[in-house]
């Protein structure tokens, strides 16, 4: 940390008790990597370009050319269940539920050179290596694992573009660090389309990787330096080993040393090592080429200083996290509280190097001007809570990450916003066009100041995109039939919240016409409605509602990851016309009683993908996202107080400090932004509408210290376990009505008070 | 052509008849397309990036695992013989003995949609169409051909980085431009590492190609438009066809378009033609990115006008072939010596785009400030009478050359100069690091003017490369042990005249210590030659000559595609000392003789590849490179006739008008330099010496227009048919004494005269 950063941080509000004097010790990123949280346990620093991170194991995609279900839990690369690691590698995503990445995995070795990964059963038939849970330590940018094989202690930490490793070996004359360029994760034959490694001297190694996966064309470009020079190095490419004694301008005619390329490729680098030398690796990525990630590595760690990066990142998490000083009852709840807010901070993450160049989705180099540009948009979750989350904590990263999606839009050749976006592609995962929430939120709330008239048009383009699953249908006949979509009813009612989005865009620019045309389109909730049933229902071409359909299932009934119960709520935009579509106040508050209260029987919970079973409760499933807002709709039946239990419930029930304290993949930070804004006592329940619905504050006192330099300072009096409910909440000494916050009032600063109680109001 | 150029070329000296008027007209590019000569008869400017021809088969490097020996006819895509044409693909060597490119093949078609290219046996199972020769005419930069099935005539023509297409269709609602990804020269299954198209409108695609081939890591980026909207376009993507009806925007799930990528992918775009519509194609190379391809294609043909880039192409091949302004006894003559012009000006290829970018060997983008990149050095060919004919007639190019070389070097890994380089990657085809010889002559002969301590450090770094081919061995012993390599004399007679170049230079440098390593290092030919045998032989590590040896074998006697015979006379740099070892001028005097005159059985010729039988004159080997200084040696035994005698019977009898009238590979215009030379009565027998000797010129007169303003005019008083010895030959009035001519004589310009004679002298 330099005396800059250092001046900055103390210039921050210090408005803390003792207990916050670091609140980065708080975060425990072991949290979700059981199960189905999916999160990773390696380092990163906030939003970083690397996360350099522990693999479990890296197990196909596909096993004879079928699906291989048991990939799925490791999207992250790592299971806390697991006994075996198999390497650090250098790219992951955090909660998803479909993955890629894991490239360039190092592994440290001691003893007979093995070049195949093992087994989890047997890792003494390879390079992987047994460990235990006793002797991992994994903190905000830093993890440290003693392996039990090679006995070697083996840490992580990294800057922005660069992982930063240090191994500790024993005493050897046969100590390796092993570069699998094959490993990945979803991975498969013919993933890998063309690796390239050059050896450039005997401590400074370039190369790239590039995939044909999850995203269709990516490629990551390296530079990797060796604090040591390696004595041999060698390779086992297409299977056959080749070994180098020493080095310096070794050639090879047939592997054109030391300058390799292909498509399996795995080496290994020689040393000799005194009992406890550190060997240390430092790892830079770059998205556009191995000059520019050398680059990235000179720029940002210029030394072999493993605790002053391993300090500077720490400091930078200190900052990210000191934008939000609570007061908690226990220390299990910051570990919660902070934890979310590292884990909404791991993604989008950088995608763009130091001197500004990045990728395009054209697949062209492009330089950043005036903004930075990320990747890893998962937006069918994140504009829920997270983009929301960070317009109020974070508004310039959340602008550039709009900045980035309307570049994904110019660079797209099909004229369309980010769906699901990663490493210069769109995997085109999930449904709705949510780019336009996200963008219409920036914009109303007066966080993205770029061209908004060419935001605008970039909506309306994405959502006018016929061809693109069902649109055509859903503008010609105001619903999908089911013949067109397996989906029909979710896009439907994904589309007409974000055509709302698009409306309130519109209106504020003064274009009428298109105001008008998408605030009609918002309505078309309403075709899916099947009074009869009380319930959205799938409708086919000639308007008829489905007959054959199961509102407790999943699959198959015209939702995406979600079953009629939980979908037909979905109404964000207009809950009080779905409450009166519904027949009324009452009507809703029983719905919503039973949903939370029901018993879903096991065969329906079978095929819900992506969550655990903790992860519901009731038939309310809080381990995927549709249901995220349906806690804060007892606000509309005129029982604020059931949303208050709820949330707290919710909070308390699905979020704890184990391996395993996630009900359902965080999905890259939507389940943790949920997690804080319910924590603070109110939640997005429609991002757009600049709008937050009260909830029930967990924390005792809160202090938001915003970016324009104002406090806001949130107060529950009296608040408990038992003192859940809220009597009243005063902004700034007025009273709040409506159970609803608008977000310009709270960027404003000042003071929000709950008073609570134990008695429902 | 703009006003600018044609006032360039009204500038040049005119002191030429009415018959050369256009010097273009007697280039014609089907010389050489039939059997070994694997030139390509399509359109080309010269140097340019672009070379767009017909491709007459586009078969398999290898069938079942193994190689094909069909393919080698095909090193440039065309053979004469062949009755059908497959399509027009943009990248082409001419006249290599190994090959890759036949990037982005384009081919018109009528009627049903036939996705494969067929067989030349059953055109009409495919896109491909049977063509005449009478209805073919291949002109520098201009190619014309009736396509027999689809009725449609085709031409094609070019700038230096875009191909232009001109396809003229019959009436039809059913026309056709094919776009096939997969097709290639030395293709084979995995070739194609990655290719990506954009349809980006429908007159605008873009996209690249990524090949693993003879280049192992080569990507050509392309921009693609066409003069009238397509109506549909569809793909054949891993055998499955996808079409679209119309276009924009048109979105598919699946396959993403319209942004397709894969490794397999062909295209169709679909047209309404009238009778006699011509719709053209603009396609535009880079070496760098799409938007590069684009800037290329505007900068160098923002119009539609075909005939303007064809004239504009011709006047640039016009401006080159007036650097030499002959006067010849036939149109026959004029047809030969230009037609070796034209192909003395196709390779090496401009590896840059207009913006500057070029693709280094380290595979990142660089920007070339001061000089024009070039790639595709073909050097084992070219050292030897190629580079020398750049140096006296273009030598600004050739200086460039010798840049993109130094920059092969700086991005080389392995701290190597070219061996035989080509799109960002050398393939080590071939022995000698004959860089060095290009390199020395450019700086001795005061044409490369950049930093030649650099380039003098390249040299020996080069030539140092202890690894590299016998190298080490080569160093320690004077000699490659037949133990070490299959080529060891060969390559030690190479690297004996290489080493002499870098002692050459660095003598002219002041490095004195350089100078005499290296000067040592060039007599260790003398290590290769046994006295008993009066041959260069193989030698054991144990300093003892292999037993088993063929003096007329080429394989497996430790030559590389020559036999003993031939290589034992490669010593050029020290032509006296190899003469005197050889016993003495008499002796070399029979061996000369008997060379030129025994009868080489067809048992030793079955395995001599890169030449016709034609290409042999008794054992001598005109069709390959090793013995092309041999007719000149005579000079050494005072019988200079001989060489007279033997130069003029060798062009005549080893270059004629026919497709066939090339004896053996082009080999990127070395065998063009050599008919050149010989042609205007002198040769560079050791290219860095300075020093040219004497032959006798087949002109009559010749006036060399050289760069520096001055012209060197050739006479040949009397010359003929049988007039082809020389009686004297005066400089400027000065006799010329021991049949030599320094390059610093000729540069200065001014007469060259030859008085010819019907005696030998």
């Amino acid at each position: 940390m330099n005396i800059k950063k250092l001046g900055l941080l103390l210039l921050l509000p210090l408005s803390v008790t003792a207990q916050e004097a670091s609140l980065t010790t708080y975060v425990k990123p072991i949290i979700g990597t059981a199960k189905m949280g999916h999160t990773f346990p390696g380092a990163t620093v906030p939003f970083g370009a690397v996360q350099l991170s522990p693999d479990t194991d890296t197990i196909p995609y596909e096993v004879g050319g079928k699906y291989n279900g048991d990939v799925y839990k490791y999207c992250a690369g790592y299971q806390y269940a697991d006994s075996t690691i198999v390497g650090f590698s250098h790219t992951h995503f955090s909660g998803t539920g479909h993955s890629d990445l894991g490239d360039f995995l190092i592994m440290p070795t001691v003893g007979k050179l093995q070049m195949n990964p093992g087994t989890a059963q047997h890792p003494e038939n390879g390079y992987r290596s047994r460990f235990s849970h006793d002797n991992e330590v994994a903190e905000a940018n830093y993890y440290r694992v003693k392996l039990d094989e090679p006995q070697v202690l083996a840490e992580l930490t990294a800057s922005t573009r660069v992982g930063f490793h240090r191994y500790t070996f024993p005493a050897s004359t046969d100590a390796h660090i092993i570069f699998d360029l094959m490993a990945g994760i979803y991975n498969y034959d013919d993933k890998n389309v063309w690796t390239v490694v050059k050896v450039i001297n005997d401590t400074l190694v370039t190369g790239y990787r590039q995939t044909n996966g999850w995203a269709r064309t990516r490629t990551v470009y390296f530079a990797m330096t060796f604090s040591k020079p390696f004595k041999n190095y060698g390779t086992q490419h297409n299977d056959k080993t080749q070994a180098y004694k020493g080095f310096w301008r070794k050639f090879d005619q047939d592997h054109h040393f030391p300058d390799i390329a292909g498509k399996k490729i795995r080496m290994h680098f020689d040393f000799d090592t005194k009992a406890n030398e550190q060997v240390q690796v430092k790892f830079a990525l770059s998205p556009v080429s191995m000059k520019n990630a050398l680059e990235n590595m000179q720029a940002e760690i210029p030394h072999w200083d493993f605790d002053r990066t391993k300090q500077e990142g720490q400091a930078l998490w200190e900052k990210e996290l000191r934008k939000i000083v609570v007061d908690l009852p226990s220390k299990a709840d910051y570990i919660n509280f902070y934890t979310a807010m590292y884990h909404a901070a791991l993604m989008p993450t950088v995608y763009m190097d130091v001197n500004g160049e990045y990728k395009g989705l054209d697949q062209e180099v492009h330089q950043a001007s005036d903004f930075t540009n990320y990747t890893s948009f998962s937006l069918w979750d994140t504009f829920r809570a997270f983009h929301p989350y960070l317009n109020l904590i974070n508004p310039t990263r959340n602008a550039d990450m709009v900045a980035s999606m309307m570049k994904h839009y110019d660079q797209n050749v099909l004229h369309m916003l980010p769906i699901w976006s990663h490493y210069a592609n769109d995997n085109w995962c999930m449904s709705g066009y949510h780019s336009v929430s996200v963008i219409a939120e920036a914009i109303l709330k007066g966080v993205y100041k770029g061209d908004a008239m060419a935001a605008l048009n970039a909506c309306v383009q994405t959502a006018n995109t016929r061809d693109y699953e069902g649109i055509g249908a859903y503008i010609d006949k105001g619903y999908i039939p089911d013949e067109v979509s397996g989906t029909s009813v979710s896009n439907t009612l994904e589309y007409a919240y974000d055509d709302w989005c698009i409306a309130q865009l519109a209106k504020k620019l003064g274009k009428t016409g298109v105001y008008e045309t998408f605030l009609q389109r918002s309505t078309h909730w309403k075709n899916m409605y099947d009074k009869s049933i009380g319930f959205m229902r799938p409708r086919l071409a000639d308007g008829s509602f489905r007959k054959k359909f199961d509102v407790l299932k999943t699959d198959g009934e015209g939702f995406i990851e979600g079953n009629a119960w939980n979908f037909s709520l979905y109404v964000p935009h207009d809950p009080e016309g779905m409450m009166e579509n519904m027949g009324g106040k009452k009507r809703l508050s029983r719905y919503l009683d039973s949903l939370f209260t029901m018993h879903l029987p096991d065969e329906f919970f079978a095929h819900t993908e992506d969550i655990t079973r903790d992860g519901i409760i009731g038939n309310y499933v809080h381990g995927n996202e549709p249901a995220h807002h349906v806690a804060y709709l007892y606000n509309s039946t005129g029982e604020p107080w059931k949303t208050q239990e709820k949330v707290r419930m919710i909070l308390k029930n699905q979020y704890h400090n184990g391996a395993d304290g996630l009900g359902g993949n965080d999905d890259c930070g939507q389940m943790s932004a949920w997690f804080i804004f319910s924590s603070l006592g109110f939640y997005p329940v429609s991002p757009a509408s600049n709008e937050y619905w009260l909830g029930s504050p967990a924390v005792n006192h809160a202090v938001l210290n915003l970016e324009n330099g104002k406090q806001l300072v949130i107060k529950a009096e009296n608040q408990s376990d038992k003192n859940v409910y809220v009597k009243r909440v005063l902004l700034n000494g007025q009273l709040v009505k409506n159970n609803r916050l608008k977000h310009e009032d709270l960027i404003k600063g000042g003071e929000l008070v709950f008073y609570m109680s134990p008695r429902k109001l």
